[in-house]
């Protein structure tokens, strides 16, 4: 059995940033890395290709009777500027304490490695272990998975074949509380552009003839928000479902302290959509983010110039049943309506995901349909993480977004089961990313009992 | 007598960007020139120390009754970025058709070099001309001038001795028409910084429970001017005085075309404060202007990032009468008043300037006491400008700044007569940046003309 701290550091050492071209050589290494690892666990592995990063399937077959359990993970990580911010190298990983440090450390390459060493271990107890195991680990999910939906169009045969999708991509609020999550958000991003002259223009010779296209979009971005912080574009939140009652009960056996989260942040005030506790709006509420903005001279010093242009990046984070290109359309449609004159105003489309929600077994009004092997699949993780962390799970939903376990879903009917392994501060997308190397045991361990558990009839 | 266009060439070819601690030797590569150059005239040399870029200031004595003219200029130049935008390398000077491109080319390399050659050609002709002269050219012009007042605090006794200072650091509207500027617009810059959570968050993990402070700092610039265009901050306009009439007379005399102003800048609507046409905006009114924005991700492709940090790099062009430092009060006031709860603000303070303005002889309420060698001065550059331009020069305030004109006026007495040289489509403060050879021919002639009939009594 490898080491799986060892192969942890291996893996964030490939320096994986799916969205930026120079680091192509660094998507190789990780690529080769994951399927030379689950190769050398007896996995048939197909690496196949997309437009950009491939996606690395492998197959672990049996008897048509066994389970199927499909492990996902992805095997590229977010950039890692602003790199001054780093206390360490972000390809370096450094270990300090009981955190390993380094881009994608959390996100995903410790959590996907922890589900990696549970299987190791399961097949090292048990290599004829009842089960077929399949592993999809894609390049793309930090740039919204674009390759996807071609290579669902491919393998969604041989993918319906399996029972349900396992993974370990979503947060657990601190390390002695697992949870298990059960619905995620979408996502629909664009850029904004705003252009008025024809060049930057001296703020002396021509200012007070014209638009700055700065104002012209802090104007446009101002309206975008009602000052109680709810969205202020038409239709918005037209689609959004009611949360069910058991939903806001499981949250609350969360117990979950304001206090320590606005320090955690380091706020003083939330700002939430009216009705809805922090905990609550991360996960239930939708929202309009401004992830960027950028216009005329960043330098030091000054440089009195009227630019040309200016742009904002904005996500949108959407719940069931918005949909992407609705919202976008909505968003796009307010925006044009409310440029002023003088400035003319593009978009650029980004990557979009739809959100997703499943109903765990025993809840008042699980669906009539879910598969048995599902279910199973949900107590077998309950009981794991009960007997390993001490406390059963809770069920929640989850703010951040994994937009191809809706894809995949929609495509091949298959339910995800989230393990839950990254803490709040493990600093995702953020500098100084961590992951915390007591929840990569706990969690190993957690995997392999739900193996074996899954697989004893 | 040298080639005013190879030393135009030479003087370009060193980057001596004031603000850019990078551009130190080009700064020092652009004072040597003009010092050595100003030496070779004959002229006694000094190179002040300031605490940052020194100060040439060069004299050419005689006797104490002669007329004595300080011209002024700088060897410093605005940043060259984005520098994909040009098309001949910045600091590579190129002459295409009767232009010559590079940065400072027209602010103020060329402008300078026409008076400097002026100078040299008048005491070519009469190495005996009955004038005194001094060089002041200053290496901190585009940050603000922040070593003057200390520089005018020791010469300001010796400067008391001249009649006028004399400069070509203003635009004329076209290459048929010169105007002899008679006011500037003062300025006073800072930066606005917005602070929210204590780093960037995940905006899928976090998104919805906290000010992201893109959102607030558009919020908060978004308040700052009227839909009409005038500036919303309680008291800006206070201090404004009223144009005088003979001031739109003399406008009208330009015969502007407000159709092919647009064109210029490439707009198709004007954005003036209510009662102004563009051409009177710009001279008589005072603006607030975003001249950069940032903030969260700007690279390529997306990052779902809520950032911690945004900012924005305010610039205020002000008339007689405001007061730069109580302009700056006036909108950090109503910012911090307009600041919402969960981010913090903070500035920046940037440079400041005085505005200017100065009655040219002739007019109905020339105040009494002016200097009768400026008079003078006045009527021998509108005698010059008539015969080499076939025309006479019309008299306006213009919209840029030179902040020193005021400084020295406060501290010295003296006026200044200020020789437009640049045109509009010059390109000052952006790229490919140029000067119109044609008119450095007719304003070396024009300053060379004014020399001699000032020495003649």
């Amino acid at each position: 059995m490898f080491d799986p701290v060892e192969k942890l550091k291996e893996f964030i050492r490939h320096p994986s940033v799916s969205t930026d071209s120079k680091h192509r050589e660094g998507m190789r290494g990780a690529r080769e890395f994951v399927s030379g690892l689950l190769g050398s666990l007896g996995f048939a592995v197909e690496v196949v290709p997309t437009d950009l990063h491939p996606i690395i399937f492998a197959q672990r077959g049996g008897d048509p009777s066994w389970p199927h359990v499909v492990i996902y993970g992805h095997y590229d990580v977010q950039p890692a500027d602003p790199l001054n911010l780093w206390k360490t190298p972000a390809f370096e990983p450094t270990i300090v304490g009981n955190r390993i440090y380094g881009r994608g450390a959390a996100d995903n390459k410790g959590p996907l490695l922890t589900n990696i060493a549970a299987v190791a271990l399961a097949l090292e107890e048990n290599p004829r272990l009842p089960l077929r195991i399949t592993f999809l680990v894609e390049g793309e999910e930090e740039m919204g998975s674009p390759s996807f939906p071609k290579f669902l169009a491919h393998y969604a045969d041989r993918l319906r074949q399996a029972d349900f999708v396992y993974l370990s991509d979503t947060a657990l609020p601190n390390e002695n509380q697992v949870v298990l999550t059960c619905g995620l958000r979408g996502l629909s991003l664009f850029d904004v552009h705003v252009t008025g002259a024809k060049g930057d223009l001296h703020s002396g010779l021509h200012g007070g003839v014209l638009r700055n296209p700065i104002q012209a979009l802090a104007e446009i971005l101002a309206t975008l928000h009602n000052p109680d912080g709810s969205v202020n574009v038409p239709g918005f939140y037209d689609a959004v479902l009611d949360v069910h009652p058991w939903e806001r009960d499981e949250l609350k056996k969360l117990g979950a302290d304001e206090k320590a989260y606005a320090q955690f942040l380091g706020i003083d005030t939330f700002y939430t959509p009216p009705g809805y506790s922090p905990f609550e709006a991360v996960r239930f509420q939708p929202t309009l983010e401004f992830n960027g903005i950028g216009g005329g001279y960043q330098g030091e010093g000054t440089k009195t110039v009227i630019p040309s242009k200016a742009f904002a990046k904005i996500s949108c984070r959407l719940v069931p049943n918005q949909v992407p290109n609705t919202i976008r359309q909505l968003v796009q449609d307010a925006i044009r309506a409310r440029t002023p004159s003088g400035v003319k105003v593009e978009f650029v489309d980004q990557h979009k995901g739809d959100p997703y929600v499943v109903v765990p077994p025993g809840r008042s009004n699980t669906p009539a349909g879910q598969s048995p092997v599902l279910a199973r699949a949900f107590q077998a993780t309950e009981q794991a993480v009960t007997e390993v962390w001490g406390r059963p799970p809770v069920y929640l939903r989850e703010g951040g977004s994994v937009p191809i376990i809706a894809d995949i879903k929609r495509t091949t009917g298959l339910d995800s089961v989230m393990l839950g392994l990254f803490l709040p501060e493990d600093n995702l997308h953020a500098p100084n990313e961590s992951f915390n190397l007591d929840v990569m045991r706990k969690g190993t361990e957690t995997t392999r009992r739900m193996l074996h558990a899954l697989a004893k009839r």
